[in-house]
């Protein structure tokens, strides 16, 4: 039983003039930040200014690289190789990691953005290529990647270690993934449904399946 | 007198399907590469490329980034804040210092490209930007910055390590800094003539300005 | 005796999922429009959107081209060519005229952003590079530039119509041209007598100025 | 039969300081340029100077449109919708078609580049969106489409004149459509045989297919 599920938010997804969400209030509420860091959203003074509150608010640090895709913020599945899923990671995760180092801090997690995230969930060689990166990028650096996905499989290979995330919020296949979101019924709209439901997955690691059955999930992390 | 001038280049200049210059062949030549970071050119594939290219050769790594302007090349002047070339040194060397750490090497020195070098020069605060970037980035790495520049006091100040750095075919005025491009006489365009200047300086640490006197250039490398 | 002063206002200055101020209500209370073309701010979606709107609420569609600078919001100075105005107005106004012939309409007038503004306001180069783009995107269309400023001269030299614009909440100098933001004197912030210079300058087209004298201006649109 | 067939040329593929191919040479051997926009490769200057040049040339002047996608060169596909497939070449032809009526000449066609190309042969719905734009861009103008492709049904169904485009030195399938390239026989590596396939599709329309059957293939240019 996980007493304690660690609870995460994605942050720094302004660019520019435009902000979006009240990041520094958020911080009081959760316990990892995934920051974006530059590509489908965030700049070098966000990631400077999140990594230095996060620093005082004690919260996890952790990149959370997207696609090269400023206009639609990331969420649009791209045909990319794993060796650009490496780089990708490789050079956003070591952006932000200047930035902690230079706070006095350590990168604590990676969690890949949207559509890069969306697309390693099903294709293992994605999921390597950011595996892969997340090994290099040095010790102990955290995988959060979707429970029961192909990010599970890729971190085993390089003994990254993972934290795997549920969603109160979605609604989950027998197979342990996400109903996509093109399916009228993917989102948990009732809020207490969606309570009951990261209830059950923090503390018997279990979720009812949209068909109705009840699944064993590994719940490290919450969305 | 400095017997083994450090010679330095430019690479990862290309971008995408674009390449620029013959960086492995000119490898052999030279003991410090600066290497392009994504903003005014380079990507994260040719900066992975030329760290590795650059292990294999026991060549100096350094962090070459410049102003967010990749259709300038990073060369079009742009009214920047000190706090902004901070951020912009840190983000780009912070990606390339981690292909540098995966290739089980160290970042050696940050060199900025084109008008942020320029800018800078003439600029204390962006030279202190700079500097306090090249500071937090970790323990030792070297400013390569315009001999008898605003580079050296603010190097100075934030106990940054720099190495002045020279220019062959280039000459200078009475100040110790480069007469501009915009002045016919800027180049040296006898080869012979260069040569001689970049012995001059090497050997000697003197260089015989535009107007016929000679003053002294710590010359610690040569672009 | 202009009685009835053209209202400007810039809009679609969001980009992607970002969006900035209200553009759609603000229609009602305007008669031209100025649509950020791509580069500072704004995307095709976004210039097609209020392409139709400003059609169907009978606004003139302007263009506003700014320099290439998201990240910045086009309000950093940087040093291009007459030649690159020329081209990054031809751009941008082109990309937005193909909408807005698409829509039935004509593009009736361009108002450079930010620094593109700016820097022109003062220097007859670029504001002719400007002008001569307008000239040759097509008979009639009007350049929105700052009274007094080096875009009435660039107009005539290109025999393009213009608009001179007049500020209502910034204070202005004996020339004619405003008080830099660096003063801190540069914005009338009591609303009264802001409403009270607008209605000077569209009644009398006349301004006091910040050292107290009242001079000429001539007040075609305000923004 | 088609005695003269189109011949055209994607060009102005260069970005900034980087050049690609020998865009002014290659003009007096063709009959239709392509001017890549600036989104995949491409730039307002770039734009220019090629519409000038091919105006000089009598050639053909068309938009060559892609993905956003710079640093892939508009090469990896992307999940896009209808209506970006109609704002990406809207925007994009429109700043050309500016350059293009500046120098006196009219757009005369639009090919869609690499992989926005590609998605389209085989997506009605984006086709459809390609080719409402090119309605809308004006009259007359051609979308140039792979032959026996979703661009024949879009453009018939928007009443937009179609050239359906052959290809030389690509090996085709029973259904009129290109081998894919992973299929190590896409290619005719063969000059000769290459030379023959173009005069047999120019010629007669017919070309040999891999498994060895002869198809027709409504051949107008030739890339």
């Amino acid at each position: 039983m996980n007493q304690q599920i660690d609870l995460n938010s994605d942050m720094g997804e302004g660019y520019g003039v435009w902000d979006m969400g009240n990041d520094l209030e958020l911080l009081d509420y959760i316990s990892s930040t995934n920051i974006a860091c530059g590509w489908h959203a965030g700049d070098a003074r966000r990631m400077r200014n999140l990594v230095t509150a996060a620093v005082a608010k004690n919260v996890h640090i952790g990149a959370h690289p997207g696609l090269p895709d400023l206009n639609g913020f990331g969420r649009r599945e791209m045909v990319i190789t794993a060796e650009d899923a490496y780089d990708f990671v490789m050079y956003q995760a070591g952006a932000l990691q200047a930035f902690t180092h230079a706070a006095g801090a350590k990168l604590h997690h990676v969690k890949p953005h949207g559509a890069l995230y969306n697309q390693a969930v099903k294709d293992i060689e994605l999921a390597r290529g950011i595996a892969r990166a997340i090994h290099d990028l040095g010790d102990d650096i955290i995988l959060y990647g979707l429970a029961s996905s192909c990010f599970v499989q890729a971190a085993a290979e390089f003994k990254v270690p993972i934290w795997q995330e549920v969603f109160a919020d979605r609604r989950y296949l027998a197979s342990g993934l996400l109903v996509p979101r093109t399916n009228p019924r993917a989102l948990l709209t009732d809020e207490a449904e969606a309570l009951a439901q990261a209830i059950a997955m923090a503390h018997q690691g279990t979720v009812q399946t949209i068909d109705g059955t009840t699944i064993h999930l590994q719940a490290d992390t919450l969305c």
